[in-house]
């Protein structure tokens, strides 16, 4: 097969295709060249002057390596690899770097190796990382454990491809036993070692860096993005739908730090996909922001290419895998075509392939494992006094605080009538525990009813929020009627959106789920949820207990700034 | 061990080492930085502000990470790995790619395994390449042969880092079988490839990468080197003994494509590495030449960690291997120490370390295999008329060119005498073959006397050149009975100094080979040798039949222009 591509790289036979009268970005010269791009099979054979079997003319337009999301996991889509494929492949988006740590900390490894197996049902090529953090702290119940010897088992399945990020920040500083064998298996093995630092610096940040986490994609601040880049860290330029860094940490790229950087979205939801894209939105932003546009391509190429060791990926050259994307201009960044290997899979934001038959192997489905009814007195509350610590929501963001409320009792229950509290509980879903974790929250304004879901970070119980105990448990019961999902109940009607895929994605078509879930919402808002949050999305961050200040688990009430459980009785 | 590694790095413990009061280049930000930089046993635990068991005061020095020479041939410098290592190190270099091409032509995988041990034997880190070219040519009679399958079978030696120079550029763009093998497995074994294509562009150069071969060193212009960087080609600026082209070429360098440079030596000879220095002279020449100095100390160490997949080099940071040079200034580049793996291994010049008991395995030893004696008879050269195709000298020059010659004759040999004719022969020492090349050279100069030589390239097959028969054999008698070397003979008295590794390197100190071999060059340009040419060093360039024009093999008169051979009677 060699001499065939090379007969088509001197042009001794036809390319298969020709990309002609267009111009294209030389990431290896920083500069817009011109010249036919042609294509043999899955690769590109080279540039200049072609023929090709079929050719395009692409006067006017633009040729770039296809986008590399250098850090996603696509379990915050709530769709399944097939359809993410589908909505983010005509976005010239064709590879992906993911981290299932969400499916993982419910599914164990069945659910990186699903994510892995969906994918290659799809164009979109998926280099699959094996989370690090599974589950994110000792103080939940998740679906699975993997620890240290399963770390080293599962970084030698050819199916994943590194370790994925390393949000134990403390258990590596302090040299945490179970954390120094997960991070010698990957250096042993060779394999690279994404990391997740918020607000780190100095010797700590040292530290945190040395066993070879090499990549960082929380920063909030260029000055953090500068030092991180000068010990060596790649720095993730992330756009979110909830975290959005691009505009800012974009001012710390520049000509002589610039290879560095790459762009990830970590976590995008369906319908932020669907509005306003995916790649090509970071990189409307960061050109928007006033990065150069060719910077901002190399960024969202070569420089993953290079990171995440994808030899042969992130550049148009000869060799190259045949990856492009077609953009009308490196301002809007719209996408005419997609190539993926060499095949046209999306044109004018349509993608051109099917996907077979979804793949939903049994691991993922039915993970909703309640043995026993929950009921409404599962949900009361006693309190020894009249003052409770309670979580206070802050506006736009996933921090919480810890605030002590009077709180009136009643029949051994507490009241919540006349108050703005509400009752938040984390059910456990995975292993029969029958545990449930039970406080209050104030700043969320739901009346009448519940609200339930089993999108609850990182162990993804089933969280839920309501002011009586009744539909609590009625939400809870609708949760375990359709085997994981989202749901709402009032007065005991119930209503819901199954995530048939771990409680956390579904398997419709990415439209019908959009045009539901938006249904849904509306709903939980018309039962008086307060607009300032989302109302699922708010309540799935209230269950992860490495986020200050007050969080709840299963195994109850976690005060984050002292790492220890919390007296409700305050 | 990572425990106590994160220890020294958060600063809990004091380090091995701490650089204090100098500055540092940082390549990831392409500055220069202050800050303390801390080692703990072989490896960088961070810079900041750090406390050490040992500390060096580096005020007004600067430190940048060790050298990486991305290209080598040990074997050019004449001298064992050893003693190498012991001009390098001192100079700052503490790792190198050395391709054993000459000594794996003349002992076959035991050369390259030779170089690999040798040099584990010293601080100097070897990164040896597999041989791609053994032996460079059908023409010539080497001492081993890799094929296809034997280039899959050694790729998978953890001791090889990847495929060596893949000089066959006709092989590979016409799709020699055996050619397509070696690249198969170099891609099936995702193995880096360097290359050697000189003067290649357009879509034959196309043909040529597509396989996947990723750098070249032969680039003669800044056009060249600009368009093999485009097409994703890592370019050498190649600073050698006798091919300078680092000031030419690095003006191709600019702040876009900056990170696909590499700085490499290819072949410097023990006396100039000696008088001249190793990368720091590259360094020197290239910053005279005006490449901004942190420019040059990125293309000498991050770009060739990253070219060669040398991960965790190249770089000062948390992690990072102590590899490092403290330098004087990025000026004239002098270092006044040299680190590696945490090691004071060398100080203002001298080298610290002892090489144990050399290694010289009986495979690189007694490499000449010639069991009938050559004599002055062999070399009787008989012609059909009185014109012959003569290989005439280019002054300062590796190619050759064809002229026709009358040429008188007597007794059945030519008569050289008041011609500025010699005769060239090139006399098989691997496998008794008996083969004898021979031929006329014009532009030499010597008088009365012979010079031999088993340094050949490539297959290093002894080549002698004199003006009488009998010298000649006596010449090469005294290169049988040394093993390998360089002899002159004048009236049947001879001089030699061995070169007892392969016929290719002394294991002489360095300084003591130096000496002695200037010795033996001037003893030959008392013989009447021209002075525009290098008496042995020009010699071992005229078996190379893959430089026009006209050359000799052990199989007889090539003429490169033709690839084929060519009868001496013109």
């Amino acid at each position: 097969m060699l001499e065939t591509f090379i007969d088509a790289a001197v042009g001794r036979i036809k390319a298969d295709i020709v990309l002609k009268n267009g111009k294209f970005v030389n990431v290896f010269t920083g500069e817009i060249c011109e010249g036919d791009i042609a294509i043999k099979g899955d690769k590109i054979v080279g540039f200049g002057k072609y023929e090709g079997e079929k050719e395009y003319d692409i006067a006017g337009k633009i040729v770039v390596p296809g986008w590399i999301d250098a850090h996603v996991h696509i379990e915050s889509s709530q769709l399944s690899p097939e359809e993410y494929a589908k909505l983010i492949v005509p976005l010239g988006t064709t590879t992906v770097i993911a981290d299932p740590h969400e499916i993982t900390n419910v599914c164990g490894i069945a659910g990186a190796k699903y994510i892995a197996d969906a994918s290659k049902n799809t164009p979109l090529e998926v280099k699959v990382m094996l989370p690090s953090c599974v589950p994110a702290t000792p103080f939940e119940t998740s679906g699975a454990v993997l620890n240290g010897a399963d770390t080293e088992k599962y970084l030698q399945e050819p199916f994943l491809h590194g370790l994925g990020e390393f949000m134990n920040y403390p258990g590596v500083i302090h040299k945490d036993p179970d954390v120094m064998k997960k991070l010698e298996a990957a250096q042993k093995l060779g394999k690279i070692i994404d990391g997740h630092a918020p607000d780190t610096s100095g010797l700590g940040l040292n530290g945190y860096i040395f066993p070879g986490i090499c990549t960082d994609h929380e920063c909030v601040s260029p000055e953090e993005a500068e030092e991180k880049v000068s010990k060596g860290v790649y720095v993730h330029l992330r756009e979110g739908s909830a975290t959005r860094n691009v505009a800012v940490n974009c001012k710390a790229v520049n000509a002589k730090n610039l290879r560095r950087f790459l762009l990830c979205t970590d976590d995008r939801h369906a319908a932020d996909l669907k509005a306003n894209g995916h790649l090509d939105n970071a990189l409307r932003v960061a050109v928007k922001a006033g990065l150069d546009p060719i910077w901002a391509v190399t960024i969202a190429t070569l420089n993953a290419a290079e990171c995440y060791r994808l030899h042969g990926k992130g550049a148009i050259a000869p060799g190259y895998d045949a990856d492009l994307a077609v953009l009308e201009d490196l301002k809007d960044f719209r996408c005419a075509y997609t190539f993926k290997a060499g095949k046209l899979v999306a044109q004018n934001g349509k993608a051109l392939f099917e996907t077979k038959e979804k793949i939903l192997p049994d691991a993922v489905k039915n993970t909703v494992h309640l043995n026993k009814k929950v009921g409404a007195d599962d949900f009361k509350l006693t309190l020894r006094g009249k003052r409770a610590n309670v979580i206070r929501l802050i506006k736009d963001n996933v921090v919480t605080e810890k605030v002590v409320r009077e709180v009136e009792s009643k029949d051994g229950d507490v009241v919540l009538n006349g108050t703005d509290l509400l009752k938040l509980a984390v059910v456990e879903r995975h292993h029969n525990t029958g545990n449930i974790g039970l406080g209050l929250l104030e700043g969320y304004g739901l009346k009448g009813g519940a609200i339930a879901l089993t999108i609850a970070h990182d162990s993804h119980n089933i969280i839920v929020l309501g002011d009586n105990n009744a539909d609590m448990a009625s939400a809870v019961e609708e949760i375990r009627k359709i085997g994981g999902g989202m749901a709402i109940s009032k007065g005991g009607k119930t209503e819901s959106l199954a995530l048939d895929i771990a409680g956390l994605m579904s398997s419709l078509p990415a439209e019908e789920y959009i045009a539901r879930s938006e249904e849904l919402l509306e709903k939980a808002y018309a039962m008086g949820i307060s607009r300032d949050v989302e109302a699922f999305m708010s309540l799935s961050f209230l269950a992860l207990p490495v986020i200050p200040a007050l969080k709840m688990t299963d195994q109850g009430l976690f005060d984050v700034t002292k790492f220890a459980f919390c007296d409700i009785n305050a």
